[in-house]
């Protein structure tokens, strides 16, 4: 057995609080190295008396490349569980394993006290709750200045013409706005959407309004607080959640507090809301990116950063977190580039948030594996970017081989704890990266089967506007494009295969959201991924192959890229299907 | 290579700042595996242009049975960091890893944006900070019940004689009391001693106090606020810090809450401060340990536990902490039980005693390995009962093998940022153990080589009262013997053996805590401990073997069963001594 390979941590993603006093307890082994693992468990104020009270074999859930990870729910009495695992190999031999590392395969092993490992006392108040309505979502990602025009009055001088040929230029504006998404909210109903995403809507001078001068005024090219107001209630009248865009990182160089630092110097007010390296900042000490004498987001000297830690700060923008939520009902929030703020500021930010709307959903934008922020104290989920990737990989860039690729899922679905995978947020595309179209170099199929692959996860799906309209665009800011609205149509091909997959994962996400999963290479370059709950089933089978390839049965809920040949279901190359058995 | 046995955590003991700038990264991979390990790093958003800036070889600093432990120091320009592993074998195949796991050792891998891990913005106020004092100080634990009589006033009707032949049954009193130290800070300071943990010393009905009745009033038997204050100003007076033990987990059964609670069940104002599941509560309820009707400690009926999410009880509990704080100004809490408490109460809790008292010392009880108390916003240390037991088995049970107790200390020195380490609370025995001497079965040569093993350790070192006395006893209640003051005298061997020892420690502490070192055995059951700090050095020999081992030099700071043979130093079997190089 390869004891190197073994690992578990208590108070982790390997042991976890999950929901109604359920506990998953987790372990990873080498791949195919290890037979068997019993979990051994008990109160540890019994097992002084009387050693472990019970013992559960573990289920092989998935593996990856390199490691078998096994899982097993239990539950205890009196809220606390010392625990111990005895894993055994092909030959029988075994060895115990605990908060003391490997050790020998003896009953005075199994015995010792200090051996096992410990969750010593199960608080709900350090447990990782998720709002309930999140795993039933399907998001819709708007970029504000290029949805839609409801109100030409707002729209900026200069503004481009409204078409979707046009790959815009860095400052450009289209006059997108708020009364534009009002407008569509039937549209976006009718496409099965449920939840918004909005990026910035408070006042910046920027296009894209990351750079924000107001906190607490929406922009005037988009509109005013009446007209947010109004969005919120008919989305709200529809079902629809409204997340918004919380720039915390940093603050735009227009904005009132940098502005005052820019004329003030050391004696502002503000002087202390910055990293500032070297007073005065003057022109002059802008040219060169990399020597700011002020922190920044990346290195745009238009975006100093906020010290988060300094209370005054961090009151400030708490602030800002409530009054939309207070005054206009919001539902989420999403937080800009979150893995560079600091995290005793997330902790007092959910807390604020929470206390006035308990159920608000908390997404984090982080690109990498994001443990740290996802223990429960911090945010509900991130963006998925590592699931993003390895789906575009696989099914639009045509780089990754399917064993790969089924061992990269298999892997990120145990990266984070059940219920956080539940609502993590699951995107191919959005405005920092080119559209999947493009992606795909405008194969529709392509993009379709990344859709449903992505669709048939755990986690809460995200389509960026005009992915249902097949809407082309390069890397930022080619990638946010007008919406092209002239395409809507009954026969528009991409849309209805939308509104289809839409429908479809509304009927199976308690399967998905609750189940196992197994992904398997059923043919070469053919893969199968079957969602099993409480003896339901949804199977789909995603041909990746050149051959066709033929089903095993009639009945299918979607297909794709399919036909019928001898009365029997022929998945073409590129072709997929769903299946769900009722 | 053994890819499985390769790990890394960002955010962990694996990738933190340390001071003053410099953050630690370390890597563990399986033992004698991997000959070359180098660390790519540098700004993430250079990296988009630039690639990793910089690269750097880690050093292999300590190895387990299982693996080698590899670390680096590296500092920043911009508080952030991207990096990759490179690791190469022995045949000079190298793989990358990173936030992906292991990748193909390619230049396409190395230059890749994904595969690298982040520390994406790294704040002092995520930081782990620590006290400067602890790492310096010398403790002493004290069970004041036993230490000394100072007011024969005080001493409870029917209090047994004090003489330390008596094993004490478990309700016994002897009459030991806070003047009683006070008496005796004369004697600590002599001793060496600059750090005093006492025992429970509030309002209890046991000799323990372990059930407070009244957080905010001195035991009645111990004395009075007084003479609290003047305990605190004496031993500041004598450069000697104050440590208290807060029992948060559970209150006292007379306690004027529960009383409350027994008296009007549901209607008690208190029914919340509790986790009761049934009520009303009543003596035949309280037969059976495992179905009492509310939680305790252990299943011990006299100490329900407090239910510390409660807003109420938290609120309450905090003011007890900083009160104490506040009006007598104590320098240290160590926390009782403190695994069972909440993570979100011990949050709030160091919030609130740092914000009295910025350089207080946190010290948790918790006997597993305990990382998730450890990250910088709880505690500042645990008591080090994994180091106590690894000691105990070698030096006094006789039941651990050199090259086993080797790989333990090893495995252990990377358990937590190396400034926790520093200030990890190092002990052998206590309250709630056997007495080393009698876990030594009387051989004080055994004892002597424990402590000084233990002395030579990071982290600060305490000894339980008694010890420098050789005061022998069994498990609780026989531990908590009465202070053996007769034999106080100037040639009392084991006392000035402790004098000894607390000295040659003060005067190698820096050594020890910055220092790297090295655990070796020379000989079979012969090992050398040696520590390295800029260019000076300490060294320990430990002769565990059954026959005499001569040293290669003259000069030794201090010696244990040692003598001169042919003008050598010969350390005779259970012998030791150190050297410092000045």
């Amino acid at each position: 057995m390869e004891l190197t390979a073994i690992y578990h941590r208590p108070e982790s993603e390997y042991a976890y609080l999950y929901k109604e006093g359920q506990l998953h307890i987790r372990i990873r082994t080498k791949k195919n190295d290890v037979q068997k693992v019993i979990l051994h468990y008990g109160d540890p104020f019994i097992f002084i008396e009387d050693k472990y009270e019970a013992k559960k074999e573990m289920t092989k859930v998935t593996s990856d490349a390199l490691f078998d990870y096994w899982q097993v729910t239990v539950s205890v009495d009196f809220a606390r569980i010392q625990y111990l695992f005895e894993l055994l190999d092909k030959e029988g031999q075994g060895v115990f394993y605990g908060d003391k590392g490997c050790v020998e395969h003896t009953q005075e092993n199994l015995d010792a006290d200090g051996n096992g490992f410990k969750l010593p006392y199960i608080h709900e108040i350090d447990g990782c709750q998720v709002p309930s309505w999140v795993s039933n979502t399907v998001w819709y990602q708007i970029f504000p200045e290029r949805f839609a025009n409801g109100n030409p009055n707002l729209t900026p001088d200069g503004a481009r013409e409204w078409d979707a040929v046009i790959a815009p230029n860095m400052d450009d504006f289209f006059g997108g706005d708020l009364q534009g998404i009002i407008d569509h909210l039937d549209y976006l109903k009718d496409l099965g959407i449920t939840g918004l995403y909005l990026c910035p809507i408070f006042e910046a001078t920027t296009n894209h309004k990351y750079d924000t001068t107001d906190y607490f005024g929406i922009d005037h090219h988009f509109g005013d607080k009446e007209v947010f107001r109004n969005l919120v209630e008919e989305a709200h009248k529809r079902g629809i959640k409204i997340m918004l865009d919380a720039v915390f990182n940093h603050i735009g160089y227009q904005s009132a507090q940098w502005q005052d630092v820019l004329k003030n110097g050391e004696k502002s007010p503000y002087k202390d809301w910055f990293h500032i390296q070297e007073f005065p900042i003057t022109e002059d000490k802008l040219k060169s990116p990399r020597e700011l004498p002020y922190h920044t987001f990346a290195f745009a000297s238009y975006m100093p950063k906020l010290n988060t830690a300094n209370p005054e700060v961090r009151d400030y923008l708490l602030s800002v977190a409530t009054y939309w939520i207070e005054n206009f009902d919001i539902d989420a929030w999403r937080l800009d580039v979150a893995n560079e703020i600091d995290h005793q500021f997330w902790r007092d930010f959910r807390k604020a948030v929470l206390a006035k709307k308990p159920d608000l959903y908390i997404l984090g934008e982080i690109w990498h594996t994001s443990q740290p922020w996802l223990q429960g104290d911090e945010f509900h989920a991130v963006m998925n970017y590592p699931l993003s990737e390895s789906i575009k990989d696989y099914f639009l860039r045509q780089r990754k081989k399917t064993e790969q690729f089924i061992s990269e899922i298999n892997s990120q679905s145990m990266y984070y704890k059940q219920q956080i995978s539940e609502v993590m947020f699951n995107l191919l595309d959005s405005h920092d990266t080119e559209r999947i179209l493009t992606t795909a170099k405008g194969n529709i199929q392509h993009v379709k089967a990344a859709l449903t692959f992505l669709y048939l996860q755990k986690g809460t799906p995200c389509i960026y506007y005009g992915t249902e309209l097949a809407l082309i665009g390069g890397p930022d800011p080619d990638c946010r494009r007008v919406m092209p609205w002239d395409r809507v149509s009954e026969d528009n091909d991409m849309l209805n295969f939308m509104k289809k997959l839409i429908k479809v994962r509304k009927e199976v996400a308690s399967i998905i959201q609750h189940g196992n999963y197994r992904l398997e290479e059923v043919e070469p370059d053919v893969i199968a991924l079957r969602w099993n709950y409480q003896g339901k089933e949804v199977q789909a089978i995603f041909n990746q192959s050149s051959e066709k390839y033929t089903l095993d049965r009639d009945s299918v809920d979607l297909a794709s890229h399919c036909q019928f040949e001898d009365g029997q279901q022929v998945i073409l190359p590129d072709g997929f299907v769903i299946t769900v058995s009722k």
